[in-house]
């Protein structure tokens, strides 16, 4: 959990394992670098241990070649870029111009743009198309620059990283590609320069994709934990100048909790079932979906995720309830009664069952989700095939769905009829919490039904109602990844 | 959570961010498609972004080729097959015959075939196969087919994802492997032709290592729960009309989870004991062990993680056990009698002790086996040595191991010796619960003796009781992984 | 979770998959295996998988070819050593010497030398050297020796292993390179052949960098744990012959594991606190920290998963409080009092309000310290970009150290402030565990005046108090990875 990358990276010098390597292998490649920073040092390190002779250009060499590895030749820029085919520009993007005195040097090289902008830049041109405009007559390829130094130096243990590649010419791009994985890191081939510009932008993403669902969240969060203050706390104090306000940090956030869980959950598989019915509706698969359904279906796994911290969140809080001093206090309280009363046993068995049964459910619930939640995991969800990912996110899936509205309806039990539950006559919070989970799972018990199945899977095996051909298949085994050939 | 992967996947002609790159790099490398479903347009997209020509052959050119990136050129099957070397067949494999008018097109080149079957194929022969008799003169490429055109769209920034490559023709096959190393996929060369049979059932597996180790969970729950049920809620509605049925959603589970978890927990360390026994007694490591027990030692940590799943409810269903209102009203109930007798204090040392003891061991059980999941991660069992795997797995393994154990051991107590435990004669259950654990920690306790030991260590290291060759090694640091030269 | 990877790897002759395959390939390229053990199969195997063409030298061709898949041709070591250019050396290094009758076959070609010592080796020469000096016109690659047989066989399925590379011969690296990734594993150059003694040691290493942070947890908690006995078991034992002995288990590791966790946070964040007053005093950051600093900097993450496990263990242990029997006991003692006393209610309404708030505080900062652990794990860590990164585990970060630290507060409420507190004269415990976490958040907050962080952010940018060049930059965006081009 580290606080910041501020230490310097590279100690100087330091390098008593690579002595014999100073010599350098004759035929090892030479690369280049412009620029003198920590990125600068830590790349030149990592180069020299791949096995590269490194040449870096510096204004001032004898000043800063101390800060260098041993093996790394510091010289002025001009005879670096005179040197090397292949050279990495790791100046900051601003000082570029300053360069331009290497133009003939760097004509029919390949010149590496590291750099990051100040900020997000929407717009371009990207630093590397103004570098390229810069030296038409370089090779430029984009790359490196959502790596950081310390990564550079820690990497090759650290398993797979990826650096996103771009450029306009192949030759080079292939080298730089070469280059990287030499190094142990996995280039990806972004395309063209063009792509440059959002290269440039990731390392100012901030969870792009969490920025919906957790305001969702959070939006959700607000209006039941109002609500519920409303009914349980507001209410008896306003009808009965009862204060039970000490049930704001725990009780209403922990009947908070479960209503935003479920809610998020179901809006986990509502985008799927629209997209069906939406299918089924026009009769093809061939019509792109609406902009907000398209954005809605690639942000459930962060729902899901989510609705899984609220779930937790609330076993949490649930099963710290007994150890508080207010329960003690009011066990206490009806031990008194009871004693006063002469009431050997208060055994209620209705309540004994609803409460067995709802936590029973609940633990249920929770152990689904956390096996959804497991297999987001990265690492699980690439070790897992097609078939098996989709057993998991919708099979287990809608059993966690429905086994959380069961565990819903248990708590609720008969109180929906009751009218002393309608305080303010606002519903109690679980009948408001049913609505989206009870829709998906009607929903998606429609699709069940063997007519509207079996047109579902003609529509995704290509299909098309209003099409020339028709013709109809009886398995979709092949999980909707192929055209068929007729429709070619 | 996905629900479906139906929604189309490309956004027909969206191709702003590429607008310049339609004119496509004249060098680059061209690669044809046969086929225009979800996959054809996800690999097209995707051929594109990695700086690939791509032409698509269909039968409709005009009317389809609105749904591919414009820098893809849709042309006629025949026209496509001239212009590329190789070639992507993604059509149904029961209509890889419509293609056989393109033979003689497509002679001398790569097909890859991206194909699955409708279910899964035991006998063969594979759609590769089909295909490769189909066009003898191509050279055909197994693979792709386990990646789904989702992934082929979001895949690059989604980490390594395998792709599966089989072959009989060198050649195809690396340039199939550079370009999906170019695509961003990690290629995973699998041999000859002759796999592609495995690789076409890949995407039909549903967690085949999983299979035994939960029917064995299910089958130790059904079995323990109606032992618990019989011993705990019909035996005292039998004998004392006690109507005790609340306890079965919860408190019966309660005592059927850390049974079935302890068992499990056995299981995974029975079959490494039993081989090395088995060695110990043939006198070799040289032949085969018995199939199951070969089976059995793959599927060790797929019993782990039931053990541990059942091990994390077992833990979740005890914290909730004093929150239920079941507890509140025997508690209550108590209060009452004690008032009624004029006990203050009702304090039993042994009791309390005996809690305490077995709480506390239980949660460490618990801490111990909750790092052994995590390393079971792949991504975290991937960051660890062998020597620290082996430490996690098996000492830390034993430590919960003996932690479980002893907490059973402190649960049980004196219990075994009081004869009202043995309701309808059946022994308390953690009696039968104890027998392989014990049974698993006294084997290894035997196997640390130095003579047993140091006799492993030798088999381990090569050493064979029949060998005309006898020699002893004092040290097996080298982990078992190499043959000592006089044995060549 | 495997007990020992102890049962013969590869089924002779099991080979029907491959049956086709036997007749080879003829173009595919021929690699040599010296040595017939675990290892060596396992590696014939998987190169004959990998489409390549095996043959094995042995000094005992006959007895053990069925040891190996039919595809490999096992011959007499001087057969192997002339038939392939690439050879793998897989005996036991005292056994190297062995071969010296090889050397003229092994004249030119790439020797890799996959052997493990006995133990750890700091001083050199390694295997690998010696290898080289025995066989000087070869060229030898150090690789594959934390390559474990059992990954070798059922590798490719499970991700990326590493396999650490080195030598002193270009090509012979190269083809190595291209070897293992055909096989399906990640080489990492490591340069040199002098880097071969790392590589041999990385197979004895037992997490190096976690052995700090394990040390530093155990001597708080034995700290914190004879504090706490001595305030809380010994006090009322020899003040008052109050025998509580039996909150050893579970009270007093209560007490003491929030501490343990808390002051393990603050240390998570206390080195990056340092760094930066130190470069802030120095007015430069181009001069290197001690080495105890910089140590300290590259073990906060796994300061901060122990203080996560020693949350977690604490809330595990909060939440079983209330199910233990010497709480059931002492409620009914309360409960019996208060009838006799007649009060029908006990409420405190202070006491309600404190443990109402740091219960609900305590939750939100165990949950902050889940998302930090979360996302320590490899596959998600790799998964975010830099800006993500530091926004986790510095904000977030931060976040949880002031939770947690709210909560002891809480927790403390005006404890220290009354007399009897102070048994033995011992302060109260919370009041030792706030002095770091307090230190930590208020060194924090100094940092973000307005004047220190701009400072602090011109160092991290390049400048130096006592440079020649001065010059200041406003933004920070560029996360500290370049060198202004006017200090180049």
């Amino acid at each position: 959990m580290p606080d910041d990358m501020a230490r310097p990276l590279v100690r100087g010098g330091g390098g008593s394992r690579h002595l014999e390597a100073s010599l350098s292998e004759p035929g090892a490649p030479v690369v280049g670098i412009l620029g003198t920073g920590d990125f600068s040092r830590s790349l030149a390190r990592r180069l020299v241990a791949s096995g590269y002779q490194v040449v870096v250009g510096s204004r001032n060499p004898k000043r800063l070649s101390a800060l260098f590895p041993e093996e790394a030749e510091v010289m002025s820029q001009l005879e670096a870029a005179g040197h090397a085919d292949l050279v990495f520009v790791a100046v900051f993007p601003e000082h570029h111009s300053t360069l331009s005195q290497l133009k003939p040097a760097l004509a029919g090289k390949t010149l590496v743009d590291v750099s990051n902008g100040l900020q997000i830049n929407r717009d371009g041109p990207s630093n590397a198309q103004q570098l390229a405009d810069l030296f038409p007559e370089s090779f430029v390829v984009k790359g490196f620059n959502t790596i950081s130094a310390w990564t550079l130096q820690t990497g090759p243990r650290d398993g797979s990283r990826q650096v996103f590649l771009c450029s306009d010419h192949h030759k080079a791009k292939s080298a730089v590609t070469q280059l990287c994985r030499r190094m142990g890191f996995v280039p990806v081939d972004m395309g063209f320069l063009s792509s440059s510009l959002e290269i440039e932008n990731i390392p100012f993403y901030l969870f792009p994709s969490w920025h919906i669902p957790i305001l969702c969240t959070l939006a959700l969060f607000i209006f039941f934990y109002l609500y519920n203050f409303t009914r349980d706390v507001l209410h008896p104090y306003i009808t009965e100048r009862k204060s039970v306000f000490y049930k704001m940090p725990i009780e209403t956030v922990n009947v908070t909790l479960p209503s935003v869980a479920l809610v998020m959950l179901a809006l986990v598989y509502l985008p799927g079932l629209s997209a069906s019915y939406l299918q089924l509706w026009r009769g093809t698969k061939y019509s792109l979906f609406p902009n907000w359904l398209d954005r809605w279906l690639t942000r459930r796994k962060q729902f899901g995720l989510c609705s899984f911290l609220c779930a937790v969140l609330h076993a949490v809080y649930s099963l710290s309830l007994p150890m508080r001093k207010s329960a003690r206090y009011k066990l206490l309280t009806a031990a008194f009664k009871q004693v006063k009363q002469g009431v050997e046993d208060s055994w209620v068995d209705e309540e004994v069952w609803r409460m067995e049964l709802y936590l029973s459910v609940g633990i249920m619930a929770l152990g689904l989700l956390s096996l959804l939640a497991v297999t987001s995991l990265p690492s699980v969800a690439n070790a897992v095939n097609w078939r098996e990912f989709s057993f998991i996110q919708s099979t287990l899936g809608y059993g966690a769905l429905f086994m959380a509205t069961l565990h819903t309806l248990l708590f609720g039990w008969d109180r929906a009829f009751s009218w002393d539950q309608y305080r303010f006559y606002l519903p109690p919070t679980f009948l408001l919490v049913l609505i989206l989970p009870l829709g998906a799972l009607l929903g998606r018990l429609a699709l069940v039904l063997p007519c509207v199945a079996l047109r579902l899977r003609q529509i995704r095996r290509g299909w098309e109602r209003s099409q020339y051909i028709r013709f109809t298949l009886t398995d979709g085994g092949c999980h909707d990844r192929l055209e068929d050939a007729s429709a070619v």
